[in-house]
């Protein structure tokens, strides 16, 4: 959100922003994990990369325009895929929300989002449009399965992907258990039997 | 976890102790609330209460202990009827979840106690143990159920806590969304129909 496209003629011209950018991030990432939101300081972030604070202040104007592109940057693609069979497609897409809860660095990193969220008035909507965004592909899969039939008319898709994945999120982050494939299997099809009764 | 039972002959000999012991635990409370479970040191602790350093040490040995304490006093019981009718117990066990979502002060410490989780390695267990008691009464109603025949004989009671409660921690703290009745009406209906699909 801060830095020109990085596939852009300028940046192209001077390889030492991405250099830069990329320590900055990386900096900003292990402060972040370290120490929650509160520990990412725009000083911290430039003692820990070597970059000048003017430098960083150039490319994120605050704290909060950084930590977003810290999550950014920590957040894989999540695609959903359609290939006409709902069940199998929201399976898929939650073995992978499952697969990136155990493994992924934007796990770690999420219980900074959630107290960021909480704490924060100038951090809450850049976190609520961030979750939006990961969460919109389920969603619209869920929203064409309606449009087609495949799922009940009166489906909420929005109710509905936090049926599907909330208890995942609440496995991983309230009560610790893990998320196997044999939880997501269970949740999916309880999940979905429920809608279509 | 650390004083001796208030009601106990000890206690009653000694008002002080109920009070100093009161205002180390609002302190404590007010310095996670501003600044998460970081922000909790027996030092601020002290400097808030007005209680000596020594005189809380006492009592709780270290801040894993005094966390604890933080997050029991801020919990309100969460009992779930038995009336029988498991859809009526569990309809109203999760509109009082919602509720305390909504309200209550646990839930502002919630984020807190989740970056603690997962940040701190001493602390846990004790966050593991104290979410298990809290959800122990939704499982026992369940499991209750399952044995009267009321849900089926393969319905797993603790994979049902997070099918019921998980999507309500979703929309609150990961969303940040509106847990309102009539979405809790959605999910209790939705889950308890797949459940005995």
């Amino acid at each position: 959100m801060a830095l020109p496209d990085t596939e852009g003629a300028e940046t192209r011209l001077d390889p030492r922003v991405e250099r830069s950018r990329a320590a900055i991030i990386e900096a900003a990432q292990a402060a972040v994990l370290e120490n929650g939101y509160r520990g990412l300081t725009i000083e911290d972030v430039s003692v820990r990369s070597g970059v000048a604070k003017t430098t960083i202040y150039r490319h994120w104007p605050d704290r909060a325009a950084l930590l977003v592109d810290v999550f950014e940057s920590l957040s894989t693609s999540q695609m959903v895929p359609d290939t006409g069979d709902v069940d199998a497609d929201l399976r898929t897409a939650l073995l992978g929300l499952a697969e990136g809860l155990r493994n992924a660095a934007w796990a770690g990193a999420m219980p900074s989002l959630i107290e960021a969220g909480e704490r924060d008035d100038e951090l809450r909507p850049l976190v609520v449009s961030f979750v939006e965004r990961r969460r919109k592909p389920m969603r619209d899969r869920i929203a064409a399965a309606v449009r087609t039939g495949e799922l009940p008319f009166d489906v909420e898709p929005d109710l509905a992907v936090a049926m599907l994945s909330g208890p995942l999120f609440y496995r991983r982050f309230i009560t610790r258990q893990p998320v196997s494939p044999r939880v997501v299997e269970a949740i999916v099809s309880t999940v979905l039997a429920g809608l279509r009764a």
